[in-house]
């Protein structure tokens, strides 16, 4: 399995959400690195305008293009990307080798999302739902993908 | 907001998934009754059959139908389902009072699903995603996004 980082704008408050995702890297961590960054939430103005987020967005944004590594595969989560199967989910995992790549990059962007410039930037966008999760259980649930695509390409047992 | 009830197999062995729904349904609590109902999962034998899982869903499925309460909307978890928004999801809840319905009630299955009666029984069969997560997952999922609901409807601030 490739390398993996995870990229996130914000940090987990929760110790419940903090801990779901240490449990799971500590699994991922048998198959291949995991790491991630994390980049500093702006505090946006109460109410803010449409353009003040813009603005939020774009600032975090650099911020996130500065901090991905060179030469990987970069999948940025959304909730208007493909959506697809934990099977198919591993797949791409399991092709990036064959395609030249040897770490793949997922980026979680705060609560207001991403900034488009990220976003074209991304070799993929993947949306997990239609419907809205905060940013810290989505790293819950990608930890958890992470580690499920790493027992389907292994062929092992998922551990409950 | 109609009270709810979450009928889910099998209990949480993870202290930060059990913190977590425990938490989203203290939110909950502010907004409407919620409690949940345990089923008790089934152990299947090592390598089970296609007909030694059937059979293991049929058994859980006469426990779940037995357990719900009358005149409710019946909501079954199932990756087949229908996906929606946050916001259509607190739009069907809302909807349910004009409908005749006080009460929604979950159906969380095992990690083998939910037989095909329970599902057969039910008003609506909702999809999270497409990907497969453990139960105990879509259990802390489903409590959020309840919680997010109830936010929605009430017009108030969504406690990050």
């Amino acid at each position: 399995m490739v390398n993996m980082t995870v990229i996130h704008v914000g940090n987990i408050k929760d110790r419940f959400f903090a801990d779901a995702v240490a449990e799971y890297e500590k699994r991922i961590s048998g198959f291949c690195r995991i790491k991630s960054i994390e980049i500093k939430e702006k505090r946006p103005p109460e109410s803010p305008s449409d353009a003040q987020i813009s603005q939020l967005l774009d600032q975090e944004g650099e911020k996130i293009l500065l901090s991905l590594p060179r030469d990987c595969y970069k999948i940025a989560l959304c909730v208007e990307g493909k959506k697809m199967s934990s099977e198919k989910f591993a797949d791409v995992l399991q092709q990036l080798p064959h395609k030249g790549f040897s770490e793949a990059v997922f980026i979680i962007g705060s609560s207001y999302g991403l900034s488009p410039k990220v976003k074209e930037k991304c070799d993929l966008r993947l949306s997990v739902s239609d419907m809205t999760f905060p940013h810290r259980l989505m790293r819950v649930i990608l930890a958890e993908q992470i580690y499920r695509a790493c027992t389907i390409c292994a062929g092992t047992e998922y551990h409950k």
